[in-house]
């Protein structure tokens, strides 16, 4: 119980605040009839927000008869947020404004054999240098800079405690980012970026209980409850990727077998490929982005190979999703990540068919399926966030600890 | 956000009272340094929870050189519960004082053949009126009825949307029993009943996140989330014995295959046994529970047979547990209701190295598992407690309607 009042305020800021970029300009009493506070309560913080630079007084709207309201708007040049995606295959790194448009963007490959944590963090690094010149703007309105970090993470140490698809284990990653980055430094990984893009900006907004699958290299689903991010105990929560969905099956690299990634991830979806087409010409054997491309277009042309493995991976994830559903009776489960997005409108309706399939009726009647709507990266939009999140918590906090983790943390192990 | 500050006052009289009952007498201070409230608050729950005679002042604490500080205690004798547990081969009815001691108990088989709603509600209202004749109270005192019934349940209506095991659809139960009992009713399922059971009295207490495993007939998981219970958007959530474990497996009578249930529920483990031994003298083809205790003496006395399929179920569990633990992260997992009070330490043993060998590191290190400490049957516990939380939400409720549910509902189809 502790942590209740102190947990309200922040979600109240955060939930004003993105009204506000929802809906620019907007009055106090708008903002209140929309998040359900009071009109006094409301005032405090947009006051706050004020006085952060956050947002701005933008004028007046004429009230029938009534005294004129003050509007205010996003004060999207008052700072600067970055949000960095390493991802397995590539690192990705934008630049935002106050408004979360995109300023700068600059993407590198990772390349296999160039994923040891020095040579990417110096390539995070300089992609970060890159997008601050490139948007032209003064460091010191960098507000923050959220990293998104694949596997298990510990965010208030700032290590990458097990990254397995490049083999780290307890990698002090801020550590190593803060020698070259000054601005406040925020851990997190693609799970819960996601999901927060979809809370802020996407397909979860306005919901009490959302989940968010994220399809890439690796699978897993970010959970929204209650109306905010789920983390569990130790910020573990969400591996659905490495949950049981065939007893005895395919070998995981978690050492697990038959984990739901093992068939939907795009590495298992390759594997779906093969054991149809050993020889498909669909088939980019060390290329996961070629072969998910060429499945796409394979698709849209009524290849029956493609349709089929499509089909196929549809199943394992319609009975994966299914699970979620049962178990956690979401309003929405939104298909997130760069395979989703490439596989698009022919999984969706294949995926909706096996969840129906799978899934008890009163769950799943409650729930809808739908594709993230997010048009940008949704990592590093979520990223950003988390440093959009970390300016806000420090607000009325004398010692900001939390939010400049890069500063305050003791020495981890190197 | 609408629903925040009612929610946490109605959380923090729920967290006042955990804490009273769990140790009277004891003063508004430590309360307060207890639950994380101020004394201001706690002050004013207590003079709410004295209002309503569920609590008494009992004189005062000498500090040293300070003001006597004033006691509080649970008034027992202030009001009973009455909590249901309809089981899918028995029903069981307690009868409790409001420090949650059983007064009075009634247990009826429910035999096959005998499931039709009329003939269960019928045996629930006979055996209420048994209880409150035992245990000699007025009917005034009754502050409310828990009843829990397997499947899933709409609350709001009082209706068993579907009950698998007896093939109940969309039965009106609080209405048929509120033609024969005139107290205030609440219904909801056994998963929800156990959670609750531990959140208050059991080993979620003072937990963030728990999760409460039911092994009985049905299998299901509670979900405790933030400091409490989780039911997602249609009161559905925990559905993990709907699960799939083993892609086209054994076929469940949800209509999908593999389910975890259909594995380590009691029928389940029946099968895992008949498949080891077909001819085995532990198996009982048509009583679960006398199959189920005679697996319990037959791993006592180190029965190989009986050692194998406690160590099939468990792997089978393990790996259905792992799932959860990666995808919650919660602090502690609970083993609870009858099959996993038979088995006991045994069956937990085996459950953890499994566990181990399934989840991932993090979260597993995170988590412990542990069976249910609650002495009496937890879901009648769970029920009745949920006839109190009935109680405490209508503190300061003009139009108490959704604590008496069997009043206020609009006529459901018959």
């Amino acid at each position: 119980m502790k942590r209740t009042s102190r947990d309200i305020r922040t979600a109240n800021r955060y939930e004003v605040l993105r009204q506000i970029i929802a809906q620019s300009p907007t009055s106090r009493q708008t903002l209140a009839a929309a998040t359900g506070l009071s009109v006094a309560t409301v005032a405090t913080l947009v006051g706050e927000l004020l006085d952060l630079r956050m947002i701005t007084e933008v004028g007046f709207e004429d009230s029938a008869g009534g005294r004129p309201r003050g509007l205010v708007a996003v004060n999207a040049s008052g700072g600067a947020l970055i949000g960095v995606d390493m991802a397995e295959t590539y690192v990705r790194v934008e630049l935002f404004d106050l408004g979360l448009n995109v300023l700068a963007r600059a993407v590198e490959d990772m390349r296999p054999g160039e994923s040891r944590p020095e040579q990417a963090v110096g390539q995070v690094a300089a992609a970060v240098g890159a997008v601050v010149a490139q948007a032209g703007i003064e460091g010191a309105r960098v507000l923050g800079v959220g990293v998104s970090v694949p596997g298990q993470v510990d965010r208030a140490t700032g290590i990458a405690e097990y990254a397995p698809n490049w083999d780290w284990h307890d990698v002090p990653l801020l550590d190593l980012l803060a020698e070259y980055i000054a601005y406040p430094l925020h851990l997190d990984n693609p799970l819960r970026a996601s999901a927060v893009a979809e809370l802020w900006f996407g397909a979860a907004r306005g919901r009490e209980d959302a989940v968010v699958v994220n399809l890439g290299t690796g699978v897993g689903a970010g959970l929204v409850l209650g109306g905010g991010l789920y983390r569990g105990v130790s910020n573990s929560a969400g591996e659905w990727g490495h949950t049981t969905l065939v007893l005895d099956g395919r070998l995981c690299h978690c050492g697990n077998h038959g984990c739901v990634e093992t068939y939907v991830g795009a590495p298992g979806i390759m594997l779906n490929l093969r054991e149809l087409g050993p020889r498909s010409p669909l088939l980019h054997p060390e290329d996961q982005t070629a072969t998910i491309d060429a499945l796409a277009l394979g698709v849209a042309a009524g290849d029956p190979v493609a349709v089929k493995v499509v089909r196929d991976t549809a199943r394992y994830l319609g009975a994966g999703i299914a699970d979620l559903v049962n178990v956690y009776n979401p309003e929405v489960v939104v298909l997130s990540s760069w395979v989703a997005k490439k596989l698009g409108a022919p999984l969706l309706d294949e995926v909706r068919e096996a969840v129906r399939r799978h899934a008890l009726r009163r769950p799943f009647a409650a729930t809808e399926i739908v594709l993230s709507p997010v048009p940008t990266d949704p990592v590093c939009l979520g990223a950003a966030t988390f440093a959009l999140e970390g300016a806000l918590q420090a607000v009325g906090q004398r010692s900001p600890k939390r939010t400049t983790p890069a500063r305050s943390r003791t020495a981890p192990p190197s």
